[in-house]
């Protein structure tokens, strides 16, 4: 077990109509003058921004707008959202939308704290941040736990890098949580965002001892909850009920709360997803779905402790007495057809991507620079394992 | 389920040595003249308290330390504090214990805030808080769940009453929490604390549904894990691991983490043990032991789908058709059976206490009050109920 820092400031408010809270929760946390920062054209029609901006008026702030975040939010975008906070003196950033809006959020945030510097050098891991403008968010998409996570992925479109920077600064301040209004989402993004909040929890889980019983009893609870979950939601996208329990899910699996004691995670499907979601431009959480398995099997039996567990006490699997190797493997054949169950792809051929051999080099060749060199617990991997994984992939 | 909100800002620092970064954590969150609260001597005999003192000085922070809070804390400690604070223009308060500590800190922080008016009115719920000054904590106790929790429960001695008080603007800005400062603890208080950490939890999952699934699962995780843990540390009171398992459990068992969904929860058992500890100063934990199965067995009937969840999922009891009430009935069974084995009592006279009828009816009656008149969720206790209650607990 390892030491840990544990901090989660961000006050959830969840439930039905939480929305009309947010002027509220703004003027709780000091805002005065909001960017509020959304996506598509859904948040319009839907009323949602039109309800954000009475809350605001109600507590008479001030407020601007900015939206078209697309998924793997660009870079281009958070410069303009700099440009707009600058122009009319914003204090407080509020993301309507998912994990890509709050992140294009965050980005805004650093870069207003130290208005002097381009805020791409985070991701380029060339300096840390020193401060962070305050960030609240009205979540509408289960996914990324960006709501109450340290973190942060933008895509520098030009150069179709995919970078995260995690710092505790970046935390947001308040987080609305209502699932109604994730019942619109399409099954699809519904299920990549369970996907993604159970990679969180598992990116956490295969390491190389480490964790703590009472984090992994938690991180086994969350991802029972989220597989249950996210089989009802296929067939009945708007129960409540499963909304609720995923949407709340996705903030613990990623707040850190499944991280506590162990050795900071594994996190490669992670890194090697990024590098298909800039070159592709895939649905994160598919794009986790088509990697893990490959990257379960490449590297299973350097962590065998860990993948027989998860067999039994997350995927069912019985012990029958057929030895580690033989449960640990129908463990990942039973999460490949949990993928299925929910209309995921288990490689990239069912993701609808077909790279040639050199983009998967180059992709490999990238991952490794963003880990600088190597990255993993359950296996350490370098450039030539990455490109095997890609391969085993295909 | 319910909506509610989720509020845990206290920055932990969990790990070896952390009491050495106490004082750059009271600096990050804005104290400059510091009150040291503590207990008994053994904060003093460890070195741990010279150790805190030299972390503050290191920063340069003004300190000036009271110590002699007892458990079950006295409202007169706190007026002392509170005067001394005042003296000295303390702008932090830091517990260097366990809940009673960080309650009595607490309970200073709130009169600091507004200095003209009487601070146990809040415990007699005659006015809410406006204010509460900065508290931090290096915890030597798991138990009380008081270093993340909004919760702080005062003693006033000249009239045995030990009441509450809750709100979000008490909790912790930090704790320090090193599994090692909770090696020394006698094997009584170790599983006193094991039972109020498990109580914390089981308080919130005995209702009358609302509890979210993935609530639920965290919550039966921690509770099967402080249960493994306590049974270790009966046997083996300097295992580190163990130590760590516990001291985290304590934390999530109450920052109501374990309560996200539900109806607020049961709460009986903890009322019923505070006139118990006010009127005979018992620990808290044993005497949440000696009422909790009396407590179970006169409401599970009204509450048979928790109490069934519970047995099987907790207690290990094997659903082999023997029907509900059995099923309920046996997982209270082994409750006391775990009880026994972690050296806890299961009634008042193993408790070491044995009220007359009129002093039973004295506890049920100043509980009525603290309750407002009525309170629980397994099942609505008013007067007449906790005078049955206690009397089972005989």
């Amino acid at each position: 077990m390892f030491g840990f820092t544990y901090y989660t400031p961000t006050k959830v408010l969840f439930g039905k109509d939480g929305e009309k809270q947010v002027g509220k929760l703004v003027a709780e946390f000091g805002g005065t003058r909001v960017l509020i920062h959304y996506g598509g054209k859904s948040a319009l029609k839907s009323g949602l921004i039109d309800r954000v901006k009475a809350a605001l008026d109600e507590e008479g702030i001030f407020h601007v707008e900015l939206g078209g975040v697309v998924p793997n939010p660009h870079l281009g975008k958070v410069r303009e959202g700099i440009e707009l906070a600058k122009e009319n003196g914003i204090d407080f950033l509020l993301a309507v939308g998912g994990g890509s809006v709050i992140d294009s959020s965050k980005a805004i945030a650093y870069a207003l704290a130290e208005p002097d510097k381009d805020v791409w050098e985070l991701f380029e891991a060339k300096r840390p941040a020193k401060g962070c403008f305050p960030v609240g968010s009205v979540l509408t998409i289960a996914a990324a736990g960006s709501e109450m996570s340290n973190s942060c992925v933008i895509t520098n479109e030009l150069t179709a890098e995919k970078r995260s920077y995690n710092d505790d600064i970046a935390r947001p301040r308040f987080a609305v949580m209502n699932p109604d209004l994730t019942k619109t989402l399409p099954d699809y993004q519904t299920e990549s965002g369970c996907t993604d909040i159970m990679m969180h929890t598992m990116e956490r889980y295969f390491t190389q001892g480490g964790n703590m019983e009472v984090t992994d009893e938690i991180a086994e609870g969350i991802l029972r909850t989220v597989m249950k979950y996210a089989e009802i939601l296929h067939k009945d996208p708007e129960n409540y009920e499963a909304r609720a329990e995923v949407m709340w899910a996705g903030s613990l699996a990623h707040n850190n709360l499944t991280g506590c004691g162990n050795d900071g995670g594994d996190f490669v499907t992670h890194m090697m997803e990024h590098e298909l979601g800039g070159m592709f431009d895939v649905t994160h959480g598919a794009g986790l779905a088509a990697i893990w398995p490959s990257w379960a099997r490449y590297v299973y039996k350097e962590c065998m402790p860990r993948f027989v567990r998860y067999a039994i006490k997350v995927m069912g699997v019985k012990d029958e007495g057929q030895g580690d190797e033989a449960i640990a493997l129908e463990g990942i054949h039973q999460m490949e057809e949990f993928y299925h169950r929910i209309g995921m792809p288990i490689n990239m051929r069912e993701l609808g991507v077909e790279p040639t051999d050199e983009q998967i080099i180059a992709m490999a060749e990238s991952c490794e620079r963003a880990c600088g060199g190597k990255k993993g617990s359950a296996k350490v991997l370098y450039l030539q394992d990455m490109i095997e994984v890609y391969r085993m992939a295909l």
